[in-house]
């Protein structure tokens, strides 16, 4: 094997969100410090991890939330980051100008350098998740970002049940993708589907791996968050770690605060990806269907 | 719910090949008798069934097996499904001019009509695979056959890793994604290596279903086919049938020619896109690099 990749520590950050951004970065900055505390060299929170999950509303006193990137956020993560020598992939709301927020995440290098950003590029829009309300769709595509510990993916939430933007983060080389999440069950429907949404929900990230031979690592939160409209969200948790064959080599639990590690042999990626070339045959003459909606192009 | 897609029955023959394709297509006959009889209105057989796995070597004489299209094969299918008034999934070796084969499939129809051709569009060529030697890459696209019972999309084996050949075919209305297959072990990996690689199969083709709100059904084949050139490859069986959730509604077994049934509700494919709406939000303005090789455009 020829990458030279050494193998690294990762974890991921599941939290159950309080009242208060002051308070939520302070217990993510906590679980940071237990993370490399515990050896992670890269660490990934949970979406929107400054707040409550707001978009189970349409309410515009939310967009107050947003913040601006870099502003007071990526210099005080990039800070932490240098003094624990790790990268932090870090998700927050983003307010870009006046009427223009997204749902985006940057990551800080090892050595405290911001190294750029990632714009959910799926916005999603169910009873309880109105991100169409509150995030433009991204418009800077899909992101690899190189670290000192290998080439960190960001996508977010709802881009994880996209094949194709696993697709495309992996072909800019990204060894890991980190999907900093939010995601539930609808108390009503929890005992007749929740297994099969959660099912679901794993099995289609866990083909990603598998589809483009990289390391898949999901970050959710947890906890029963109350929507102001009535009703709560139970986020389910199970943030979890898959290895480039779609094997679990690591799963939090359903309802806990986690800090979920798991040692990722990079070189694996150049083995498996000679094991299983699928790389090598890809028939990319053929796909340009793949930016129709429907029907043939 | 505004499909009107009825309920159907589909199997898929889990066959283990003797030698000799008279043999093979009567066998393949009797299961596909078994299988109407059982009241499946859509089967699909093993890829290539009418012979032993000749790609574990490469040897010209093998190109000898090879027929026409349609030839005598694809009406005396046609005729079976015509008598048993159902639709077949018939792959094939493929002689479609002097040097030019290819590893196909055919569907016709309940009342006996000839549809048309699928042609595997992804080769494989590994150790015991050298499919590159025998196969043309396909040239015909990705295929969905309208049928007297559904939709139904044809991919073949080595497609099944590729999330771009499912996305397209569904995106071409298939209900069903039928994977003719033959997959199995090399006896000095099984051991350590043998869960791992058919979890890998499983999972990516259970995340087609997932990010395509559609079945997934793949037929392998099972036995032990020895390797002219040395040793064997033993044929893993495990042909499933996944819902549109990723959820397993049926599995074969890994050592036992078997029919497998699953009673498919068609509009659930609706219900399951409403629920989760992703086709509603893919992002084609940035799926452009997907032609890509690797990198950036």
């Amino acid at each position: 094997m020829n990458s030279n990749k050494k193998p690294i520590r990762i974890a991921l950050i599941q939290m159950a969100m309080a009242e208060g951004a002051e308070v939520n970065q302070e217990e993510a900055e906590r679980l940071i410090r237990e993370a490399a505390s515990g050896g992670a060299q890269i660490v990934c929170l949970p979406e929107l991890y400054l707040g409550r999950y707001f978009c189970q509303t349409e309410d515009r006193q939310f967009f107050d939330q947003a913040v601006a990137y870099p502003g007071e956020l990526a210099p005080r993560m990039a800070a932490l980051g240098k003094e624990l020598g790790i990268v932090l992939v870090v998700p927050f709301f983003e307010r870009r100008a006046a009427g223009v927020y997204h749902n985006s995440a940057f990551v800080v290098d090892a050595d405290g350098e911001i190294l750029g950003l990632y714009r959910k590029m799926h916005i999603p829009d169910d009873p309880g998740f109105y991100e169409k309300y509150y995030f433009a769709p991204g418009d800077l595509g899909y992101q690899s970002f190189a670290t000192k510990f290998g080439n960190v993916g960001v996508l977010i939430c709802w881009d994880q049940w996209y094949p194709e933007a696993a697709r495309l983060t992996a072909l800019q080389g990204a060894d890991v993708l980190f999907y900093p999440t939010a995601i539930g069950w609808h108390p009503e429907e929890k005992e007749a589907r929740g297994v099969e949404q959660h099912g679901a929900w794993q099995a289609v990230q866990r083909g990603h791996a598998v589809a483009n031979g990289c390391y898949v690592a999901a970050a959710n939160r947890v906890g029963n968050e109350p929507n102001p409209g009535g009703g709560h969200i139970q986020f389910w948790g199970q943030s979890f770690i898959s290895g480039p064959a779609g094997q679990l080599l690591a799963e939090a639990s359903v309802e806990n605060v986690e800090v979920l590690f798991a040692d990722l042999p990079l070189d694996e990626i150049e083995v498996q990806r000679q094991e299983w070339p699928f790389l090598r045959d890809r028939r990319i003459d053929s796909y340009g269907g793949i930016t129709e909606r429907f029907g043939k192009p």
